[in-house]
């Protein structure tokens, strides 16, 4: 048995323990020291993409060690990985993947030049190490889901209640994406019922998430509009239970969004596109199906309260508002990790227990590509396409 | 004395009154009918302004009649009045004035096609006439405030309770703009309050409306970040007693923006213009107000919660936004009627008393040009920019 940490703080590593294909650990380097994907913004504008040997440190008493199984690449991953670079502009070489920033956009990055970033937000694996406290000793060998970022790396040592313990027997890999997609789609639903709404609308619906977001309103009996780019991905939701469905595609999209507005009395949005016009088209299509239920002109518009939560930026261009609905409307950025805490945590614990509890079926997600951490360098520079295109999500598995 | 209303509900006019030079209510006509300037927009996409005889009705038990003496031209006036008309196409003709409304207007006006809109939201007067109820009758003699639009009348009949009561002596002419300027720049410390900020930002803050909220900033010790568009208007402010002015036309106009949302600690704003790229500079200079104090890096930006209301449209151009602030902001429309709704009606009332209790000092208006409701249809041919100019406000006086 391996006691490490500070003096009086002593730390317990896995003894004896040997299920699932995993060694025991038995020394201080086998679990504090790994590999870890990092990423650097340069003075110059680059930005230098590396996997480095990092020292992960022993676990405080209230801490553990997760040897990392598995961790997607969400939308939300992008930025700090590739801090605004376009794939394009991507090369190899001496065992990096090197990229060029647009034009001004170093001067949003001073936070980060000349620091290696740890990347990844969320992941799955195996606690084995923990520091003395019973909390964290009692997570000795379980399959935990974890938050926190540096997630692309072998080892990660985190607070013991952040993790979400999983039923014995969870594949790591299963336990990957528990916090990003889940708790993202149950907090639309909380955020509509919290702001008084009972119905959402939902952009890019086709994607991963967003198919999530589906089953979840479908269980829960909540209406939900479905705004996809393509008839490919209308049909998928239709295939998966989906009522409404409208594809911005169409000629008639205005008239097909306004109808299923009205139909599910949908006044809050939840938007992962952010540039351009759809978000206030969205506004203007709730506002059309609210007066169109009658009452008397006002030139201030209706009183009903219309939200578009932006909560990623597929198209980086600039939102444009035209304003054309009234006075009872806001749009703003909607944030996981702000929402948490605004929710507090035993209704954060409550929406986690959901999400463990119901992995298999209303919080599956099936993944595209499996990545080293190396090959990840090079699915780079492969295109942007593939980081970025819906539905096709891919999973680093930092041991390989 | 004159009894009339429906049988039963007997409403009881001005007897033996005759202060302010006001005459005797003796028969019906004199008080229940009159004339009201009204707005009519065409299905040939005209906008008619007239000034027509109008039956004004004998009050309801709960109702008093109104003769109103003065009623401010506001901001929030124009969209009734020019239904988005260019007062450029105005032409006068047959007692009438006639505006064009711009190519595709029409469409989102289709609720008052062919319907001639009182107009004037606001107006001083006093009760001529009343309902048969206790607290109608109380009011009988008094100068009161009221609000709810067809101000631009020599009569308004409106509900006892709408009357905001003002002090035995009070000119009518003083009373004509209580509400919307006092209870807007009211509403704005109040909603800064109530949503956890500390300190505000005002644009075309050198307004009627401007100048009221600096009063009550510096009588409240608020701290006020007032933006102006002109070296003239910077200056006004500071005669007032303003400290933080800062002004658009400034070449360091963004720096200085910043560092005043710093020194204040303002992260909330109210933005009359509404079009171009105002919102989107001021949340950026709130965000970069709040991360020079240090903190770990994010690529989502502070936690400090960022608001922009609009609550005018002075520029009808589209909202451009470029969230590049983070995750935590938000832009909405804010409107007086319902932030009075949404504080309820007791906090409304204790508003509505500071008005009243300060109606010649935090509250005191001057007004530039002083109209019939005649020289009001001529008024508008005279230029948009009489109308829309920063602090230079029009009375209507009806009577007249």
């Amino acid at each position: 048995m391996w006691h490490g940490g500070s003096p009086g703080r002593p730390s317990i590593g896995v003894d004896g323990w040997s299920r699932s294909g995993y060694k025991r650990v038995m020394s201080d380097a086998d679990v504090f020291s790994g590999r870890a994907l990092r990423s650097t913004v340069t003075a110059d504008a680059e930005v230098v993409l590396t996997v480095d040997q990092v020292d992960v440190g022993p676990p405080g008493p209230d801490e553990v060690v997760v040897r990392v199984e598995a961790s997607p690449i969400n939308p939300s991953d992008l930025g700090m990985l590739l801090a605004g670079a376009d794939p394009a502009t991507a090369s190899a070489g001496d065992g990096r993947t090197t990229l060029r920033l647009p034009d001004g956009a170093l001067a949003g990055l001073a936070g980060r030049v000349g620091r290696a970033m740890p990347v990844g937000n969320e992941g799955g694996g195996v606690v084995v190490a923990a520091g003395s406290s019973d909390s964290a000793t009692a997570l000795l060998g379980r399959t935990v889901a974890i938050l926190g970022g540096g997630m692309y790396a072998t080892h990660r040592r985190i607070g013991a209640d952040q993790c979400l313990v999983l039923d014995e027997g969870t594949d790591p890999r299963d336990a990957a994406s528990c916090f990003v997609n889940p708790l993202t789609a149950l907090g639309m639903t909380d955020t509509m019922r919290r702001e008084g709404h009972t119905a959402l609308a939902h952009t890019a619906a086709a994607s991963n998430l967003g198919q999530m977001l589906n089953r979840i309103c479908l269980a829960d009996g909540i209406g939900l509009v479905n705004i996809v780019r393509r008839p490919a991905q209308a049909d998928l939701l239709r295939e998966q239970g989906a009522t409404e469905v409208v594809d911005s595609s169409s000629a008639d999209f205005v008239e097909e969004l306004t109808e299923a507005l009205r139909r599910t009395g949908a006044t809050i949005a939840f938007d992962a596109i952010g540039g351009g016009e759809l978000a206030s088209t969205i506004l203007a299509a709730m506002e059309a199906a609210s007066s169109t239920e009658g009452g008397e002109y006002s030139r201030y518009g209706s009183t009903t309260n219309k939200q578009v939560y932006i909560y990623g930026g597929l198209d980086r261009s600039p939102t444009v508002l035209h304003r054309a609905y009234g006075m009872a409307w806001s749009i703003g950025g909607w944030l996981l990790p702000n929402f948490l805490a605004a929710v507090g945590p035993e209704r954060a614990d409550e929406l986690r227990r959901r999400v463990a509890d119901e992995l298999s079926s209303t919080f599956a997600i099936s993944y595209a590509f499996v990545l080293t951490l190396v090959k990840l360098l090079y699915h780079v520079i492969m295109a942007r396409s593939f980081l970025m295109a819906t539905g096709v999500k891919a999973l680093v598995v930092p041991q390989g």
